[in-house]
């Protein structure tokens, strides 16, 4: 490709609403271009390197036995009215209607619409294992669609499924298909870590994220350096000391804390430690208030108290409904004679003496001890772990990172296929439901999550593997004939030895065109310029300060370029 | 691929709503499913096929320097206000509101995504002409989907569009796209017809339809055997002779006839010729009623009244309608005295003593007399020309056809640039809306074309281009030790040279797998049975009843493969 012919409309500025890294290059290297808040159109170089991701992806899938099928992205109510999640999924799903009046959705996932599909035709457990994916547009309708690529409301997944007669099988596809994530994200070069994953609204017993490593990123990743331990934030365990204060029960007493609301207010305005204070929260979920408590020093993770309720709906309860219900503000809030279920966290249970809400307006109790003025139901880990908490495995101190997630397994189990009918028969001639496992992907995500990784304050750095070309060809001067000759035979015979070369033969000034080069960030770039009338041409890959002078000999100049380009590393240097 | 493995549900019974032939035989050989009326599931077998449709198509426009880019499927309405087509488009739209009340649509076509794309991105003429193209899932909510892909209402197209800064810029794009859709049916091997088109509601001034011929098929054409003229049935012009009669003209009379609306019952009762009767038919467009005559014996083609009135939203007017302004049902509906536009086919000037309703229920006028009675506005050709109409180049007797429209071209003009203000900066440095085309291909209706045309009692009979594997190779006993060795040494020689086989490794009858084979399409079988005790296996093209014998030697069997798909013509015997 010509890059006079090319459509890619480089600019100096990024938009105003780009607040990341990525959604900035992307933009100004002529990448991407916005139709509406989270729905973007893919121009030419964006195109080519979405190609080669998908093509990473569907490499490996096909390596583990999965099958291509392409489903439909309007889905039918009906599909997600047997699973409860026509009402479940909440706004984030884009709904419409057809012209008879009928509901469809347009697929934030697939589960309904799979298992729709091999529901009744897939009868045997002779069929089974059976691996299906695809890859096309998903819609999430995002509340605050942002960060560019990276929460968008159109946008490009991978997303597979697997049906299975019995545990081991879902296990092995599992693993498979962990393999191939761990190759996928090894081929782009990305910096990446698996984590233990809260399954969410997909439900389902075990869950691992790929997350790749970046300075924004949803996801809070805790990673041992020492022992290689890693997790996301919400699943990692607690296993650092529990504070035990060892002195004796002193009387309860109610005192005037006036607009003293927050842990840090309280601790000054009694001038005690955070520490001693217990923190009360009220969460609302499917059996109404639970209250749950831990120290004033730490979070709370509210995942682990879900799973803990077994109970995906809990939220945490607005100030109205706790002033309707307990006549209090929730800066008061306390357990003492409080008539819900309250589960405390395990460094709750050996306090003394501690400060709780008064359950009063401009009260705290102080002197509050467990057993005597207030008694949690349940005892678990709800503590959020952080930076520096001692990793559950080893001990030594856990490391914080952020990080994008790109690919997630999931392990369903029979959820769908039970509340959707989808049976096969076993061995012994009894129907069973099918256990399904469920493999995302992010396809759009991934070429962000790269720029994101990968860029410096000149542009970007794309790795060979999914760079839109793998050389540009830079004219200095399209006056000087020869130059552009040289330069000409350089780019057929690249191509001729299959090396994807743009060849920048623009009018403009060269210093433009190395700064559209650096921008757009391909691996390696020939300049073709005054050397030549000495009989050099230089080389010089994206991420090193260096040019190569090579003598400019066509075939000479290529070798080199191969080699180069077996060589380049875009992580060299981070 | 192992068929044990590959998810290819096979079924003997097509669907109830099959009422054609593609419908059936890719439901049956396990290529779709229904997830929704007009929304389908692509499976394994139909994903190979649909992608090496897209390949076809996408090297073929590469080639023509058009690139490519992926446009949202999600289109906000603001686009479509500005050129007015979001009240336009009418039901066929598909339309939905995300969280925030914002309207979108589904987009049933891109002209108006693509140019707001190019808006104050492309501002000169040096950046002129632009080729933009994407490959991806449309919209249509058709009223009743039907013919399982040939109308439904997500399907794939490949759709482009170029800017030019003068026209015979667009010729060029526009030829050089012709070219390129002749080069992907000849790839495909299908029988095709180039027709002049009308263009519709997307609008513009030149079209051409490329027509797949068909047993079924939304499109009539028309085509002369001798000169090799071919238009579609709505582009055709009328070169006949027209009826001169030459009598006096006698008393203009109202005579009774109660009951009496078509054209036959009016023949039948005063037993005159349909020639003599001039039919009237109401139509409303943007400034109301017009009237159309054209003689008994004739169609009236709606499209030639719209192109000469300029009034694409021309339509029949209904009967409620006619009865509320002219106070008489449409069968009496006549000429004579009525004070709208009337528009006649050439064909009534000559006629005399005509029957025309009687605008009045129940009576018709004899002896009506152009210039005398009534008294037309203009003459121009109405005539829906049909089968043994002379050719309008030769005069030879024109042969009807059906076919199904796979591609599209259309000049457009500024149509969209002129409504969205997109504009760039001519020579001169004057601001000029952008000269547009479009060109759209039907990426899953192609799949359907080909197994329209390519079929027989038994089954599909793929083109090599698009046949989603090559080669079957079929093991006649799982069981004979012998034969499924020989097998799977054939079966990996074949894709080691390339060349893409299935291996039917089933447990199985023979008869079900040869049946399936066929049922399928698979251009070359290679049966691996009996005779391999012997030392030969057989190999039979998929349209040639005979099978050959080849020495059981693995290098001698792939040559033959290569040899005979080389030389395979699917078209053969039709």
């Amino acid at each position: 490709m010509r890059f006079s012919q090319l459509y890619a409309p480089t600019v100096k500025e990024a938009p105003a609403d780009a607040e990341v890294v990525s959604h900035a290059l992307l933009y100004r290297a002529g990448f991407i271009r916005k139709a509406a808040a989270g729905v973007y159109t893919y121009l030419p170089l964006a195109k080519r390197t979405l190609s080669k991701i998908e093509n990473i992806v569907r490499e490996e899938m096909n390596k583990i036995g999965a099958q291509e099928i392409s489903m439909p992205i309007i889905h039918p109510a009906e599909l997600w009215q047997m699973t409860g999640r026509w009402d479940d999924y909440g706004d984030e799903m884009m709904k419409l209607k057809d012209r008879h009046g009928r509901d469809f959705a347009l697929g934030p996932t697939h589960e309904e619409m799979v298992t729709f599909l091999v529901k009744d035709e897939v009868r045997s457990y002779k069929q089974l294992p059976l691996f299906l994916y695809q890859i096309g547009p998903k819609y999430r309708d995002e509340i605050r669609p942002r960060f560019g690529l990276l929460r968008a409301r159109e946008f490009i997944m991978k997303d597979g499924y697997s049906f299975h007669d019995s545990e081991e099988s879902l296990d092995e596809a599992y693993k498979a298909c962990s393999d191939a994530y761990s190759k996928i994200v090894e081929r782009i070069n990305l910096k990446y870590m698996i984590v233990e994953a809260a399954s969410g609204a997909i439900g389902g017993s075990q869950s691992h994220e790929f997350v790749s490593f970046a300075q924004v990123g949803e996801t809070n990743l805790l990673r041992c350096n020492s022992c290689g331990y890693s997790s996301s934030d919400e699943q990692a365990p607690y296993r650092g000391e529990y504070e035990k204060i060892e002195e004796d029960e002193k009387l309860i007493q109610l005192v005037h804390t006036p607009n003293v609301r927050t842990v840090q207010q309280v601790a000054d305005f009694l001038s005690v430690e955070p520490k001693r204070i217990v923190k009360s929260l009220l969460f609302v979920g499917r059996n109404g208030f639970v209250m749950a408590l831990i120290q004033g020093d730490r979070e709370l993770n509210v995942e682990k108290l879900k799973v803990f309720m077994k109970d995906q709906s809990l939220r945490l309860a607005t100030p109205d409904e706790v002033f309707e219900t307990f006549k209090v503000p929730i800066g008061f809030v306390g357990p003492v004679g409080v008539n819900v279920p309250i589960v405390a966290d395990h460094g709750v249970r050996h306090l003394k003496n501690v400060v709780v809400g008064g359950m009063k307006e401009d009260y705290h109790y102080v002197n509050a001890n467990v057993g005597r003025d207030f008694n949690p139901d349940h005892y678990t880990d709800l503590v959020l772990v952080v930076e520096n908490d001692p990793c559950p495995v080893c001990g030594k101190p856990l490391q914080a990172m952020k990080g994008i997630e790109l690919g997630h397994v999931f392990k369903l189990g029979t959820k769908y296929s039970q509340s959707m009918g989808a049976y096969y028969m076993d061995r012994e001639g009894n129907l069973k439901p099918f256990i399904m496992g469920c493999y995302g992907w992010g396809v759009s995500r991934t070429m962000a999550a790269v720029v994101e990784q990968l860029n410096d304050e000149d542009g970007i750095i794309w790795p060979r593997s999914i760079a839109p070309y793998e050389v540009i060809v830079t004219v200095v001067s399209m006056n000087d004939e020869r130059q552009k000759k040289f330069a000409e035979s350089l780019y057929r015979e690249l191509n001729n030895k299959g090396i994807e070369a743009l060849l920048d033969d623009r009018e403009i000034s060269p210093g433009m065109k190395f700064k559209d080069a650096d921008l757009i960030g391909f691996p390696l770039r020939i300049t073709v310029g005054k050397s030549l009338q000495d009989g050099f041409v230089e080389l010089k890959l994206r991420n090193e300060k260096n040019q190569t002078r090579i003598e400019a000999d066509v075939s000479k100049v290529v070798q080199t370029c191969v080699n180069m380009l077996d060589s380049y590393d875009p992580q060299r240097g981070r």
